[in-house]
């Protein structure tokens, strides 16, 4: 569902519209009320069905919207937060995540929620990798991956001030991310021996220690230690550079030091179809690059695109996990 | 000339061949035996005149390269670096420096030097920038611009450590180098009220400072003090969505706190045609946005590109320049 009163509702109507073209079926964990009253805003007239047993969804999925029930006690207003509603957002993430976690979905794919209104609800987590890595009971920590068709990266540390991700930034938290990418990008995208591209943190990689020394002290020494272990490594570059076409083509990955310098070259590229992908779970979960969009939430011109994609990734890692099992 | 083992006399040479579609008359200030020993690496015929006054280069550069020749003491290997001759690549910036100080030319367009082999060799300035500062006895600090098309950004700070950067940020050096853009769109690029969208500096612009506080405490308060101005600014703007084509097309700069949140997307876009220009000297002054390209330097196939689209755009400025005078 993601946050009631945002565009998660709009964008998943438009995905369904768009089912033969993508191929990938889905359920719905959202208010019923919610979708009807947003598809007649789009004057739609779709044909939803209440499905409790996510394994219904596949067989009603070419001719109706399989929706699993949410609550939703309060008027719903679209475009305006309303907290007593919000929290359900929560309870949508906890029932798809229960579904995936019992085999019952291949995958689950998350709608943007309101951080602000949640977290002011009580809700304890940075963001929707951090919940669900608790709910999954995970050991490892959660990596986040930005991806845009094979382009490909990962900031090491997400969401802190930039003075703080540069204080954070340590060997071990390069060693032990890079390694849950090498093994994803094995496991669920299918690539045989990844090229893993590793940004420096200050201009033009420090330029032997002139601008900072983060490169010959953090990131250098770790890249020795992942070389060493048989990951196809290499780095610290210049971050400025590695972005061009040129370069992107020579690497599956960058592993990047600080959020925006992970999701810049992303956005700036191609912001409507670039997917969020947590690895490191025991479940697969993608979702939009985007936020709740609550200031379109009633205009109908929400873009579809991202979600679309993040269906489709979803399913791809789906099958190649469920191929390399047999 | 550039740095003389690089590859700035392969792209002038190029760029001469190109002369026709971009219409853009220049002298080189370079060595003779060099631009013949690379006319000759890629199979082309040269003419070449020597030219002392720049003001003749126009007449000749239809049928010929005019150059103001500069020695080079030592034998030249393109690609290797040999500091005796390095610091010629200084002496011609200065030569090309007063040219334009005294009106005889109207812009200087520099090739790039290595930087290593300038400190090594008793060179004082971090780059270009800061030396034509101290050549043009500037009192303003000169502002790097960073231009594509109709994109651009500058960094705030530029060749330090992002640690450094962070300490460094200031309101001053905001509204100073703010205040020195908007004249520069105005009177060189023609935009009038240009659009000037200043980036967070931290993760989603702070989160109203969950995620560090600078846009509350320096960035925020800058923009009231120019808004206050009159200028035409807005943000802080959180940096990873920024620089979407759809957001792009809402400002006419970007002013990023850090140089590779200036860089990146510039790059990451289009990095053959990316321009470098300084803003707050007397004279007009652009440089292609690459360096000296060593490793490639007697392949022939480094790409003149952004050499041509710096001529191309020191000769509109020269041009808006001279039409607003008369």
């Amino acid at each position: 569902m993601g946050e009631p009163a945002g565009i998660g509702g709009e964008i998943t109507i438009k995905a369904w519209l768009r089912r033969k073209e993508h191929g990938t079926p889905f359920i719905a964990v959202d208010n019923l009320d919610r979708l009807r009253k947003i598809s007649k805003h789009l004057l739609i007239d779709l044909p939803l069905i209440s499905v409790n047993d996510p394994e219904m969804a596949i067989d009603i999925f070419e001719d109706a919207l399989p929706v699993c029930p949410i609550d939703l006690p309060n008027p719903l207003k679209l475009g305006k937060l309303n907290q007593a509603n919000s929290k359900f957002a929560i309870k949508s993430i906890k029932t798809a995540f229960s579904f995936a976690k019992e085999g019952r979905v291949s995958a689950i794919v998350t709608n943007p929620i309101n951080k602000k209104i949640v977290y002011e609800g009580g809700f304890n987590y940075p963001g929707h990798t951090e919940y669900l890595a608790a709910l999954s009971k995970s050991r490892s920590e959660p990596v986040m991956m930005l991806a845009c068709h094979t382009f490909r990266t990962v900031p090491i540390t997400i969401h802190c001030s930039l003075r703080e991700a540069i204080n954070k930034l340590s060997e071990e938290s390069i060693l032990s991310q890079t390694r849950t990418v090498a093994i994803a990008l094995e496991q669920d995208f299918g690539i045989a021996n990844p090229r893993l591209a590793f940004a420096g943190l200050n201009p033009h990689a420090g330029e032997n220690g002139a601008m900072g020394d983060e490169e010959q002290r953090i990131i250098a020494p770790a890249i020795k230690v992942l070389k060493d272990e048989g990951l196809n490594v290499f780095g610290p570059l210049p971050p400025d550079t590695m972005f061009s076409a040129d370069k992107r083509s020579t690497y599956d990955v960058a592993m990047c030091m600080y959020h925006d310098q992970a999701l810049i070259p992303i956005k700036t590229l191609n912001f409507s179809k670039a997917i969020n992908i947590t690895l490191g779970l025991p479940i697969i979960r993608t979702s939009p690059d985007h936020g709740t969009a609550l200031d379109i939430a009633t205009k109908g011109t929400a873009d579809e695109s991202s979600l679309v994609a993040a269906l489709r990734l979803a399913a791809n890692i789906a099958r190649i996990r469920c191929c390399s099992a047999t």
